[in-house]
C-alpha cells in the first residue's frame, strides 16, 4: 500500500510541474498533492497487477483518477455548490486561490487528466488509449460524477427515495471507483467478464465506502477528519444515514463489504490490497460512536 | 457557409440528446444550442474539405470543438470572472440555470466533447482519435484557453505589455482557432505541413478576430452585440484597442488578415468559405464609427 502511495505521489508530482501562469498550475497542485488516502489510484494499479498487467503501464492512468477525483472535490466545495472551507484539515482550493482560479484550476485538471494518460502512457497501444479515455469521459461527465452531484444538489432540504439516493451514491462515488478498477484490468489487458467482474466489485466498494462517509459525517470530529462535520444534515442533504439510521446503515456496509469480497473470491483473485481496503472501510463503519 | 452551418446545428442537436438528470442536459443545450456563427465548427469541416477528407468524418469533432467553446463561455461569463449577464442577446447560463448548474454544465462539456469524438468518428482510427484528443486536451486546459483566461484575469486593472495581450490573445482565442484547423486536416490525413500552415493560419486568423472583438466591444451597441458592451473598459481589461488605439487595432487587422491570405495561398489552397470568414472580420473591423 505504501508503495503504491509513493508511486503515485511522486508521478502526480511528476507530471504536474509548474509552468507560466503559474498561479494555476499551483492551485491544481494544491488539491492534487494534498494528500488524502489514493484510494482510487490504488486501486487502479492492483487492479492492473493482479490480472498480469505491469503496474508502470497503469501509472498515468492511476495519476489522471486521482486529478479528476481532485477537480471534483475543488468544484464540490465552491460557494455555489457545498461551499465547503476546509477539505483535508486545509483550506478549500477557492479559499487559498480565489474563486475564479479554483473554477479554472478544475477545468484544467479535466483536460490535464486525459492529456496525461494519452501523453505518459508510453506502453499502451491507440486502441487501449481510446478504450481508457472513453471510460474516463463517461466517468466525469454528465453521465457520472456530474449526473450524481446534480441530484444531490437538487435533493436538498428534500425527502427522497432510497432510488434516488442509490441514483446520487451510483454516480458520485461508485462510478469513479468503478472507472479506477475497470481502468486498471484495461491496462492489463484483461477480458470482458473480468472487466465486468471489477465493475461490480468498483460498485459494491463504492457504495459501502459512500454510506461510511454519510456515517462518519454525522458521528466524527473536526479533528478526525479534516473538514466540517455534520453539514450534510444541516444542509439536510440526503444520506444513507438520515433515510435508514446509524444501525441499518452499518449493518449495510458490511453486508456490501461481503457482497464486494465474493465478488472477488469467486475470481479466483487474491490481492492483500483489496483485502487492506475492504478491513479499512469495516473498521471505520464500525467504530461509529 | 449555410449548409455547414446546417450540418453543425443539427448535429449537435442529434449528440445533446435530454436524459435524466434533464436541468444539466437543458443547460448544456441552453448553450451549445444558442446560436452564434459556428465559426470554430465550418473552419474544422473546410479545413477537412480542402485536404481532400470527407467532412462527415469531421462532424463529431467540428461539434467537440463548438461544445468546448461554449463550455469556455458559460464559465467565463460566471459571477466569479467575468459577471456577464447577456450572451449573444439571451440570458447567460448561470442568469438562468442558477450558479452550481452553469459550473457543472461546463464541467459536462468538458467531457462531453471528446466522448462525442471518440464515440461518433466511425471512420477514424484509434491513432487519428488519439491525435485529435491530444490537441483538444491541449486547447482546452492550462496550455490552452485556460492559460490565456487565467493571464486575463490577473492583467485587469494592470498595465501590461504587447507581449503579454499576445500571450492573452494567443491562448484565449487563437488556440481554439488552430485546434479546429488543425483537427480538420487530421482527420483529412493531411501532411505534417499542411497541419502547420493550418496553426499559423489559425493564428493570424485569430488574433485579427479578437482584435475585432477588442474594437466592437468599444465601439458597438448592445443591440448590434447581444451582449454588455464596453465591459473590457470598465473593468480595466487588457485589450488591444486600450494598449494601441483603434486606428492602430483596424490597420493590424487588415494586417493579419493578408498575413492569413498569403498562407492559403502558399498552399495553393481554394477556399471560398475561408475568403468569406477574412472578408467578414475585415468588414466588421472596417465598420468603425
Amino acid at each position: 500500500m505504501k508503495e503504491y502511495i509513493k508511486l503515485i505521489d511522486e508521478n502526480l508530482d511528476k507530471f504536474l510541474q509548474v509552468q507560466y501562469p503559474s498561479e494555476i498550475f499551483e492551485s491544481m497542485r494544491y488539491s492534487v498533492l494534498a494528500g488524502g488516502k489514493r484510494l482510487r489510484p490504488i486501486m487502479c494499479l492492483e487492479a492492473c497487477r493482479i490480472f498480469g498487467g505491469n503496474i508502470e503501464d497503469a501509472i498515468p492512468t492511476a495519476c489522471a483518477i486521482e486529478m479528476l477525483h481532485a477537480q471534483s472535490l475543488i468544484h464540490d466545495d465552491l460557494p455555489c455548490m457545498d461551499n465547503d472551507d476546509f477539505r483535508r484539515g486545509k483550506p478549500t482550493n477557492h479559499k487559498v486561490y480565489g474563486e475564479a482560479t479554483a473554477v479554472l484550476a478544475g477545468d484544467a485538471l479535466l483536460s490535464f487528466a486525459p492529456q496525461i494518460i494519452i501523453q505518459k502512457s508510453k506502453n499502451l497501444s491507440a486502441e487501449t488509449k481510446v478504450k481508457l479515455l472513453e471510460e474516463y469521459c463517461i466517468a466525469a461527465g454528465a453521465y457520472g460524477l456530474i449526473a450524481g452531484q446534480v441530484v444531490d444538489i437538487d435533493s436538498e432540504g428534500k425527502e427522497i427515495s432510497a432510488e434516488t439516493l442509490e441514483f446520487i451514491h451510483t454516480h458520485k462515488t461508485a462510478d469513479l471507483f468503478k472507472f479506477a478498477l475497470k481502468a486498471g484490468a484495461i491496462v492489463a489487458g484483461a477480458s470482458e467478464a473480468q472487466i465486468q467482474a471489477m465493475e461490480d466489485f468498483g460498485q459494491k466498494l463504492g457504495f459501502a465506502f459512500q454510506i461510511c462517509d454519510d456515517i462518519l459525517d454525522e458521528t466524527s470530529t473536526f479533528e478526525e477528519l479534516g473538514k466540517t462535520l455534520g453539514k450534510d444534515k444541516e444542509a439536510h442533504k440526503p444520506t444513507y444515514t438520515a433515510i435508514f439510521g446509524l444501525e441499518k446503515a452499518r449493518e449495510e456496509v458490511i453486508c456490501l463489504l461481503d457482497q464486494a469480497c465474493a465478488i472477488i473470491a469467486e475470481q479466483g483473485m487474491k490481492s492483500e490490497i483489496f483485502s487492506e481496503i475492504i478491513a479499512g472501510i469495516k473498521e471505520r463503519a464500525s467504530s461509529v460512536k
